[in-house]
């Protein structure tokens, strides 16, 4: 499995993924799920995903190589806005469906992809959108300031409790972290090493990437203290006067 | 769907479910999940269900009628052990599966059923079970002291972290009622009343059993604190001194 998030704030996009890979409990390996289209100046396009490896990869291969969009070859390079790139990498998704989808169906595989796609481009504000195995998507809004796809419920209470979009790019990597470590601790089959970008409104360049592993100290503080605050707000909780 | 925790601690049993049933998100009622056979002196066996609500209900029924086992029909007040009990929850899931299951399958529709059962009878140790739709089944210990059915995943990383075996009855309806409501805040389909009941060890009667509803004191104070101090838990914490 795979869990990754990406939250929608005003001051930008955070986007984090896990990298551990598996088929089968024996069969455990690590591959990078974010992908960055980074043009300093002009446009930072982030890709992370969640499901079958060889459909990610192909999908991200074929936004490299150029999707047919509108009639001709693309990229995310050249799509004219955040709109377009989020229906490019759906449009990759299909390219994929159409190639390799039959083949997996006869053999009993389902074709099990989900994407998030987040960026700007010069001139126009920053959008996150999840891009589903058929190819169409959602967009993450003010409402609703954080998209998940993979395995999101064992860390989807800490963001529905306190993520908003006025939320900091800095509070947003705290709870990103936080959301990763739930689900790190109650499923094996996500693991570090993580990857973290952050693209801070209007930057146009990658503001801060960084691949965070076990011993990262700084994660190691958030897995620890987080359990420790866990641990001191029950205890602060009072009981009920119940006869128990 | 439906939220079932069972917490086995050295000092007893805490029991809690929702109420909630949907078959359609316009059809949604609420049913009891608990089942309690109580003989006072003797046993306290407790039955939490999740899945499709006409087999856990066919489950009871049959088990307050006599289920074969061991060549004879049983009830839960003539089991003589826990693991018995467990065998006869299983022996009546199967029941049903034998006279329902082909239907429904003919039909389409799955055979989704799981129970936690838990109890004491006198001169034993309390012990909990989770039943399979299969009516095979297994067993909580000290080093997995909680038990769940139905939609698990958002209320599992508070237990995973905070739960053991020495847990007292009182911190253990705390943390169970607070898993509870992490899954309450990102599922719809799980809703209240709460059923809740504590089985003190060697009590042999029910040491406590209430109907817990939205406006219950108690509850709101747990589910407005615990949010607070998720809050208050993140805003504590020192943030990386990455170049965000």
């Amino acid at each position: 499995m795979t869990y990754c998030v990406g939250l929608y704030l005003d001051d930008g996009l955070v986007m984090l993924s896990d990298t551990r890979t598996n088929a089968g409990i024996d069969h455990i390996s690590t591959f990078s799920k974010m992908h960055v289209a980074e043009y300093p100046g002009d446009r930072v396009i982030c890709m992370l995903s969640a499901g079958n490896l060889a459909i990610s990869q192909a999908v991200w291969s074929r936004l490299e190589e150029g999707v047919m969009l509108d009639g001709f070859r693309q990229t995310l390079g050249g799509v004219p806005s955040m709109f377009r790139a989020a229906q490019l990498c759906g449009a990759a998704v299909r390219e994929v469906y159409a190639a390799d989808g039959p083949t997996m169906s006869s053999q009993g595989i389902s074709f099990d992809v989900s994407l998030l796609v987040g960026g700007q481009i010069a001139g126009q504000p920053h959008r996150l959108f999840l891009i589903y195995a058929a190819g169409n998507f959602i967009e993450a809004t003010e409402d609703t300031p954080f998209l998940q796809v993979g395995e999101l419920k064992y860390g989807k209470p800490i963001l529905d409790r306190v993520v908003h979009h006025e939320t900091t790019l800095m509070d947003g990597v705290k709870l990103a972290l936080i959301s990763m470590d739930s689900t790190l601790r109650s499923n094996l089959t996500v693991g570090p090493p993580l990857d973290l970008m952050v693209l801070r409104r209007d930057a146009l360049a990658v503001t801060f990437r960084k691949r965070i592993t076990e011993d990262d100290p700084y994660f190691r503080s958030v897995r620890e203290g987080w359990s420790n605050s866990l641990r001191d707000a029950y205890r602060a909780m009072s009981s009920p006067d119940w006869a128990i």
